[in-house]
């Protein structure tokens, strides 16, 4: 990846530096036999954890590396370049702890945060449910108040990092029907009554399993409630509007990855006498992806900004997600066809970062519900 | 799949008819375990082979179905929709049939046609290599002429049916470089020398395994030349047209595969209190769906109708198979999104037609390729 | 236009011969001359009139052409290869003479027709209104029962032939709100009370001039009553379906000369030593034009030919004109581009095509409509 | 236009106020009237240039606005966005001025910039000839050395401000063929032996009249040949480098208007009794609009910021040149759409911009050009 970047300080540029080191070396050879054993890469993302790039974006006073989101999402492009299914986890570990450091008490995150933000502790994110995707002020989880705490029952679905996740923000319903009847609960992993399901047969990204997670009875302490009562849909919203950043950042280092690969190919590859990015029709191609990964990631990075100066930027980052994930769908299909047959197969890594593309135009609100973000705010 | 079809006669219709029971009788019940298990279903061809459907678009005095191409693509479309893997079988057997039949002497049709067409042989068809895809007139397997026959020698890559077929067209280097020096030969499955490589692992299409076959010195009596010396090039290009026209049938039943299941999904499946094929955001998608399916079927059938005619129709097949292919990888993507989560896993066949509409793009000359073929002829 | 069409019958052969004829000998040479003027070309018209090109598809009996839709819009075609403002002509009175050939009482057919199909009158069609576009069914103006007649009170908007037509479709409520409350007059040019507005300023079709049409107590006979009072929604509809066909010739027929057009350029115009078309970047643009003019056409053909067997056809219309104008705006903005600056001067008539494809994707129901038409269809 | 700016320095805050100022005071009231008329507003642009915005890029020291290239582009964005002929007199007066800013020897600085950068004089740019458009380095025009200066020879064609401009930066040949050969002069407008054409009759842009200058043994001084002989070439790179960044600016600020306009007529409009913007049909357009224009946007300003912190930027200008104006080829066909009739008359801007896109796509290296150029740049 040979991208001009022009980073904000010298501290930024030294850690992206540590990035590329660690992704270099610590991710890119690994990413082939996790991938293909469907094995979670616990160790490697404690690595990343110990090297402080599990929680770049969160105030250094609780742990966190206190960046800039435009020097961060930087980080996870890079990482992403590499490896999504460790970018995916920075993004959700990232997603998990947004409610806490944005919504909790002062104790809190006093008690909480610095465990979340070490990079020992990994989060998953559960709101989404079987009948609930888009319409996520329809879930029906509840959480009933008991005690000194909550009653816990309902089924997650599309839960990362489930069975491996050392706490879990789940949303689910206190109050009536609607948005304003969700609160956002922290679970520690292992909570008896907690069923982790077999994990989802997906499409790609084999290394960082989905599933099911269902919560039988299981109680929760009320101090484990973020914010308050009602707070839950808020909290998910947030939390996703920061995600969409992630996902954009992915998206750009999926594709940045694919046409940098096609890229050598084309380079190397010789047909009819002359090596194929020398004709038009494939280097015009070439030109095509990379003008979208420059514009995907430009657009990305001005979202970024936007939240780094306090101002809104929830439809921005909607666009960039929309854009850059549409974006990297369509550049790694085209870098697939550059390889021709020899894109179709797992002896490069091509076909492979086609399906993880095909990915990220789902989640964190599918593209559909970012065109709806969108045009509901032209509105 | 409700397409109105207006076929040219009764026969056609009971044809189609037939097929149809067949493809929901025999076929859409195994797709899914043969594609787990990366198996190819040699029976399930043979039963399609007993029932005329590997030779439609042959001489019915060879034993072929004696069906125009309008009709047999009309067929292929339907197998597509149910399996495209078996599918893709009927389109590589009737590439391999090709030259015997187009280009034989009588004697070779006498002797070669019946058996090819009677349905219980199957051909494999072996043009490209690893350093000559695109560029076909390069390539280097060599043929030399000894004694009664022709020895061969060389590697064949991408070879469907490789270990499976009963024949293989083998084009190689009879003669000096360039389109003039190649030639075809008839190579029964099975020659001493012919060593059938591992399969490709490709994204998809897993039950129709690809390979190399390595030619080391296999003997080939001299009567297995099709036509003359020299005339290799253009059999294969010949064989090609005919097979993109079925490339371009199998897009459009896969797309309309996808298609047909995302509006089926689309009218259950509810969010916001709707079903979500009414909302426009959605609806919009399937429409478009609908219409570029319709376009790619329209656009293949109008080159069948030339080709049946007995006009040129090479460079609408190149159109065809461009437009049918893009389309297909277009409509299947789009297709998953439909379905969300849903979409990217394989309990919903889905996401299994967009691995399988990508393989699409890159066959029978990728679609840069044939937009080559077709700006030359505008030239 | 190096179309190879298969033809029905050796008379539409013939046919399409004489249209070609009279394309090139009377359409041609004018066109640059009218557009620049911004006149209709009554007596060109008259031509087309005289030669039966004005009601091709009309029955023979009341002295219409007998032809197939296949065969008519083969015809419009070329017309609208030559001039669309006179295709578009054809186009209209066609769908100004479908209500009472598809719904008149048999005298109406035996009173008007022969004169609507003479080729000596110019029919015009009043559905839109300022306030109902999409919304067909929500028109206000009223037709209001009385005496012997209805009295007609209203503006008609977006009226082709205002001012030149000898008869008007006009689609008024008689009844109450709604689809059920529409009626269909058909009232002579002419009539007292009927005032033409000035011409719009549109962007395109300039020789072929649309206007408001304002009737103030306008008198019309109970006679000129087509079909029931409230069949009048119905008899628009079909219309639409009809002139959606039209309006897909017209688009290949424009889309195919900016084509022809730009590929006669690229073979001559020379940069870096070399014919541009020889650059796979202008060569593979010309090709991907070629390729949805061909699409677009067939599926149009595909349409037709449903509409001739007698079978359902409305959805397969709305795909055609969907997919056959989104296309020509793609093919003609394109040629533009092939051009370069000489493409964006009226020296050359690719920038008119450009200027005309746009009215395409607006005209017989917009794009958006078609859409929802067909992913109703689905449904 | 709403759009969130994060500006470098407050003093570029006011700055982008005044420009807003005087954009919407003395630009946007005067467009339609200039357009209609075909007439070149020079006392516009020098009420622009009096205010200093001829000149924003430029060294102060010379009289220009010591602006970073970020800025200035944004400036010039909101000058597009309410009249584009007048931001394409600025960009191409800033492309005038290039040349000896950038390769002017200090004598010629000292003497020539600060009439040009005054705001008083402006510049014109002719480099295009009928026959060498992409191909610019084989350009016919001569250049003599004659006595104490040059006789220049030849036609130059697409000069915009042919026969306003104060003075022409003239390409020409002194030396062989190729791109070494060629210089590049300062010409006095009004120098004896030019010779202005009639203006072009273009499609758009009708306020800034473009036309062939012919120079007829024209005498030029010595001392007005920039930088030194055969550094024309690089000296026309670098000015097209800059006005690529010009046209992206532009081409955001013409599309940011044409959504606009199409998001309010989108909320008064109703139909089927609701505002049309509530049909995601018409909101999803809007919001891949908005998308869109962000992502250009952005793309713009990161090729911009590239450029002011001294970085090779070529490469990330094409892109954005290439990005944007497709961007507002497309955002600007959707915007008339939105309107559906309203949109295809001139009663609304909307077809003006769509007009005016067009060229974008063309001017300052073809979009063709620009993927040559970046995918040069990949190899």
């Amino acid at each position: 990846m040979k991208v001009q970047r022009i980073l904000p300080t010298d501290e930024a540029a030294d850690l992206l530096g540590l990035v590329r080191e660690i992704a270099t070396g610590e991710l890119a050879p690994r990413v082939a036999e996790f991938e293909a054993s469907h094995e979670f890469p616990r160790e490697v993302v404690r690595t990343l954890g110990r090297a402080g790039l599990l929680s770049l974006p969160y105030p250094e006073e609780y742990g966190g590396g206190g960046q800039p989101y435009e020097v961060y999402l930087q980080a996870l492009e890079e990482i992403a370049y590499h490896w999504f299914a460790v970018a995916e986890a920075v993004n959700v570990h990232n997603l998990a702890c947004f409610g806490t450091a944005a919504y909790g008490t002062e104790a809190q995150r006093g008690e909480l945060l610095p465990g979340m933000l070490s990079g020992e502790l990994l989060g998953a994110y559960c709101l989404s449910e079987q009948e609930s995707g888009s319409d996520a002020a329809s879930l029906t989880t509840r959480a009933v108040r008991e005690d000194d705490g909550y009653r816990v029952t309902g089924t997650k679905a599309w839960v990362t990092h489930a069975g491996h996740a050392d706490f879990y923000n789940v949303f689910s319903r206190t109050g009536g029907p609607g948005a304003r009847g969700l609160s956002c609960l922290v679970v520690p992993g292992g909570t008896p009554g907690m069923v982790v399901h077999e994990p989802e047969r997906k499409l790609g990204v084999w290394s960082n399993p989905t599933a099911q997670v269902r919560f039988e009875d299981v109680r929760v302490p009320a101090d484990r409630l973020i914010g308050r009562e009602g707070k839950g849909f808020l909290i998910a919203m947030g939390a996703l509007d920061c995600g969409r950043l992630g996902i954009a950042a992915c998206a750009v280092g999926i594709a940045q990855a694919a046409a940098d690969y096609a890229v050598r190919y084309a380079k190397e590859r010789r047909q009819f006498g002359q090596r194929i990015i020398s004709f038009q029709g494939v280097g015009f191609m070439l030109a095509d992806m990379a003008t979208q990964i420059a514009a995907a990631r430009a657009l990305t990075l001005a979202a970024a900004r936007l939240k780094d100066a306090g101002l809104p930027y929830s439809l921005e980052a909607a666009k960039a997600k929309l854009f850059a994930t549409d974006m990297a769908m369509k550049v790694t299909t085209d870098a697939v066809q550059v390889l021709g047959g020899a894109g179709y197969v797992s002896d490069h890594p091509v076909e492979r970062w086609m399906r993880e593309a095909k990915l990220l135009q789902i989640v964190e609100g599918t593209n559909q519900i970012q065109r709806m973000v969108i045009s509901q705010g032209l509105d």
